[in-house]
């Protein structure tokens, strides 16, 4: 049987084997395994391989670039405090290629099962049971723990602990599934993760803007639930029940899907293809996205995000995720549903998982890809004729969701029939509370049920884009829609502007401006469109947002330098990834992140250039995002920019969708497809 | 048989009576008319009326307002030029109301009878067809008018004279329905609408950036299409035909739309409410609009749009269209067809128009309604329990198109059951193009075919939102997150933030701010959310984009004073609809536009307040724009900010689709609901 691919996800076999290959070489000892999954090959193996590919070169004796499994996983000698390592294993030598501890200011990202150690721990802790018996709880509630990571370190915490902490609530225990976030409780514990040690518990105030930030060591906060209300999303604790006058709508395929699926993760669609993989750090990953062949994209990932919350009162300062790079993602990956999560025909791709022993388990469905309709793709009218030609914009997404407690963050990577690439934020799910005193306010966040305070926040993503416009040697220019002044001899109108373009020379980090309309294009400078005479290229366009506002001088914003431009240009480097850092969780900077390798200072200018782009929403709660918040939509957009030599979907067929209905009794004209022509009335 | 509802557009019935009372009061005159519609009567009648409607206190005895129609004509009396009117016609009491003549210096919206006369008068004059034999076209080749409104008036203009212009293309004779747009000719002539006269035919410059702008006076530009390729859109003249891999994909609604119709312009869907109209000025507007009963919006509209040219070159300054104002959109806007504008289950309106005798006729299917899926609504899993809640997002789509000359722009007001409101633009069409020579490229435009340059231009929306926030006397404020320094007292820990709050006292216009993520929340101060203690509101987010680029002091900007603020706020006034002003051919500034309402310095704290929301694309061609350009979205959200008391969409049931596929023999597993309990694995 022939090597897989390059860009295969790891099987369970392999995933087993590398696991075994670690287990061998550390006899006495105590392992704990956290992520195991593809070590993608070096780029400088992989990229000409993927090129000889397309150009039909490659064949079944062809070298692959070695398979090798990255492995995260910890040693533990008794007497010792147990270290966290990442090793390299080849597969095909059954041998450790590489291995390296992680490094001692660093703390490797937290697995689900020390997720759900928090919540033991403070349960079987006596002095924990008893603070929360102090809250004198209603009969049938009781308390509940909700895992979160630690945030940044203070300069009294001991960096060598693996601090975890955790927000309390109190839970009806007579309504499965009822939503605890609506009676918070104020104290929050820090735990000792190795030790499994209670260090502390916070008390935290539940005063107003008018009250003292923090209450004085040694007080305990008490606090009644009596005034809290019950805030259902599960239907069968709505008291109102569910809408009854929605009717069904339904997406069918009678011919099914327009996209094809080779080699188990090759996606082929109308003229795009590529590869789609699933890791536990990034979920769903494409690579050698193509269109009609043409090279585009060599890999497409969401790289990072940070959510730092803005309550000025101690511990809130370390209420910041980074939900990517502090747990491992796999688990945090929903399961699909079939005529849930998307409509129409839909593939449904796994993801291989371990446990703590490195036993590799099948996860179901973490990713699905559908298509969907979004409106008019193109249309016009000639209006001398009176016939219109119009056509549909048919989507392919790839879709996967994640929670993260009490949030979900639904990721879409949408391709479209016109040559561009969509990435879309969806967040959703339920906004994290604190507890507030009955009738107060506090500029730091929104009442948004009784007692219960939604904190205000900031989500703020980084999407890595490493192009590849018809080669790897790309640069990233600027253009900007300046004013000019009225000058007799340039501009005697006064109607002109200018479109100034500006290349990047030197990695760094840059700033959006839309009122210059400031665009950020990835050309190749080598190559010029035939048409224009420009270099073919594709522009990267995310939403212009709001950057980190954390103090500069703040734990939140050295651990997330990256949240504080819109636009990272890098060198590429392999194995450079993480926008945030290779290690967030802890973190009191931004270990080996993009602001690191943006100061290498590399020229830039038609090299290998990967561009990291930054955008986010500043999320202070409405009371309408409560209990659970509809979707808030970010979309970063690639389109391209004299890539081609016109309009890519100018070949879309207009053809009349003939189930189309009237609501009521109207008669439908006669026409067979949306461009006859017809005489002008 | 009762009074219409005073939001029912004017029957063919009743514009065809106020033409006839314009008639009867013009004896021995010559008359032209260009639109008839509804006159809407005045907020301070018409806005008790609708809340008492709500109240259940209108009975079919209830006075109604006076029944109006808006009358645009001419009148012509012999030796004296034309004059235009607008005249107010009581339709009960069969009479005309008012009556004002078009001011001084200001023309009337130009008719489609007119533009085609533009077309007439060139092809019958022999100065014109002389010039154009010049060119020496190929047998196959005839030319063709494009006519134009002829922008902003020069010094050396005459004002009293009605002038308009037309882009000359060449066109293949043989080959029905091509893209002549992809043969221009260097000229532009310039016609008096009145005398039916060529003023003048300007000759232009063919050359690139490194070209003198303008040729000297008297020279006649020679050009050969020699050198020039067809780019057809139209299927049959494709040369590589259509894609073939394209799978059909149908939106199906067996139980029928969750919308229903009342007294044929009521729109009934998910809690809201609203009527829709139509007019040959802003399309299809939309008034009335309630949530559960409860006021949001008393009138939403696109008021207006201006798509100013950059080229330096005299007379392209005189590229400055109002697609609102300069002529009447009602001819302009398309008749939708069923299954290609739109999927699933379709109502359409039709609209009604008078031809220059001011005879009513119907226009079909001038707007469109239909619901659509966007992915998800919200969605929570219960990490805890493995049980997810998850609902899709449904959305009421209320569209209407105009095709003016080359350009196509589809507006869609869209509704969510989240209780938040989309205005959606997408542009569309053939962009505008110019002779360009050979191998030569200009910093004004983008070469898109060979001997063709699509010239850089803005397109700017403005709508307008009519808010009633739970009544008409609200505020506008704007909310800015704002960064804190570090400060023992107040933000100990640097991860604070400042939401700071100001209301807008004045009328006036502002300026967009992403990096200090303002918003502006139109707001109710007297009356509070009862969860949250604050005032209820919506807040509106348009896309941050460029403003205007235009020297201030040129033709294109004293005409666009709207296009120069991201939002205007301004104290309602009846009639007072159109942000580019009242009259825009031929303007040399805005007239009665949203500049001049907001120079009153009305006091706009609790009082009727009205929202003019600016936002615009600049648009510098790609080759991918061309032949069609794929649709380019810009979107306005108009969302609550703590209007409800939590999520209005939260009794939406998670129902599973069970008419959703797998792409291949993969097993689905069994659950009957998206939010049924189950174990977590």
């Amino acid at each position: 049987m022939p090597s897989p691919h390059p860009l295969q996800p790891l099987s369970i076999g392999e995933t087993n084997l590398a696991r075994d290959v670690i287990r061998a070489a550390h006899p006495n000892t105590v392992l704990k395994f956290r992520v195991i999954y593809l070590e993608e090959p070096s780029k400088a193996i992989l990229a000409p391989f993927l090129d000889a590919e397309q150009a039909g070169e490659v064949t079944s004796t062809t070298p692959r670039p070695a398979r090798q499994a990255r492995v995260h996983f910890d040693t533990a000698q008794a007497g010792k405090p147990p270290q966290s390592h990442e090793a390299i294993v080849d597969l095909h030598a059954k041998k450790i290629h590489a291995i390296e501890s992680v490094r001692a200011d660093a703390q490797a990202s937290f697995t689900v099962e020390e997720l759900d150690d928090v919540r033991i721990i403070c349960r079987e802790s006596a002095v924990f049971q008893s603070r929360v018996a102090k809250f004198n709880l209603p009969p049938n509630f009781d308390f509940i723990v909700e895992p979160w990571p630690y945030g940044g370190l203070d300069a009294a915490d001991d960096p060598k602990r693996r601090h975890m902490q955790a927000l309390i609530y109190a839970v009806d225990t007579t309504k499965p599934d009822c939503n605890f976030w609506a009676y918070p409780l104020p104290i929050i514990p820090v735990i000792d993760a190795e030790t499994r040690e209670i260090i502390r518990i916070h008390e935290v105030s539940t005063g107003g803007g008018n009250d003292p930030l923090n209450i004085p060591e040694g007080e305990l906060v008490n606090v009644s639930i009596d005034h809290m209300t019950p805030a259902e999303y599960v239907p069968e604790l709505l008291p109102g029940g569910l809408r009854k006058d929605l009717k069904e709508l339904n997406v069918v395929q009678p011919s099914g899907p327009s996209f094809s699926i080779e080699d188990s993760n090759v996606i082929n669609w109308q003229k795009w293809s590529m590869r789609v993989t699933f890791n536990p750090r990034e979920g769903a990953v494409l690579h050698n996205v193509r269109f009609d062949g043409r090279n585009v994209l060599y890999r497409l990932s969401i790289s990072d995000m940070t959510v730092p919350y803005a309550d000025p009162r101690t511990p809130f300062h370390r209420k910041q995720a980074f939900d990517f790079g502090d747990g491992t993602l796999g688990d945090a990956c929903n399961n699909l549903q079939l005529g849930c999560d998307c409509l129409g025909v839909i593939k449904y791709f796994d993801g291989v998982l371990v446990d703590h022993t490195g036993t590799a388990r099948e996860t179901k469905n973490v990713i699905c890809l559908h298509e969907q309709d979004n409106g008019i793709n193109w249309k016009h009218k000639n209006w001398r004729s009176g016939r219109s030609v119009v056509t549909r914009r048919r989507e392919l997404v790839v879709q996967f969701i994640i929670t993260l407690a009490n949030y979900e963050y639904i990721f879409n990577y949408i391709f479209e029939q016109a040559g561009a690439v969509t990435v879309q934020a969806r967040a959703t799910g339920i906004v994290s509370t604190v507890n507030i005193d009955e009738g107060k306010t506090a500029p730091w966040g929104n009442v948004v049920s009784p007692g219960v305070l939604a904190q205000n926040h900031q989500h703020i993503f980084c999407v890595r884009i490493d192009p590849a416009i018809d080669g790897h040697e790309n640069t990233v220019v600027q253009t900007e829609s300046l004013p000019m002044q009225i000058d007799a001899r340039t501009n005697p109108n006064g109607n002109a502007y200018e479109v100034r373009t500006t290349p990047i020379t030197t990695s760094g980090g840059f700033f959006a401006n839309p009122m210059t309309d400031r665009i950020f294009k990835v050309q190749n400078l080598d190559k010029l469109n035939p048409i224009s005479g420009q270099p073919v290229g594709y522009k990267i366009l995310p939403p212009v947002t709001q950057l980190l506002l954390a103090d500069p001088k703040s734990g939140q914003a050295k651990r997330a330098k990256f949240a504080q431009r819109h636009l990272w240009v890098t060198k590429h480097k392999d194995n450079e990834f993480y926008a945030g850092g290779r290690y967030t969780l802890q973190s009191s900077t931004e270990i080996e992140g993009v602001s690191d390798a943006a100061e290498r200072n590399d020229d830039v200018v038609q090299k290998d250039v990967v561009v990291w782009s930054v955008f986010g929403l500043t999320h202070n709660p409405r009371v309408e995002d409560w209990p659970i918040m509809p979707v808030e939509i970010l979309e970063l957009h690639i389109k391209p920019a004299d890539f081609f030599t016109g309009n890519p979907a100018q070949d879309v067929p207009g053809r009349k969708n003939f189930t189309s209905q009237l609501a009521q009794a109207q008669r439908p004209e006669d026409q067979a497809s949306c461009c006859e022509s017809k005489p002008r009335l």
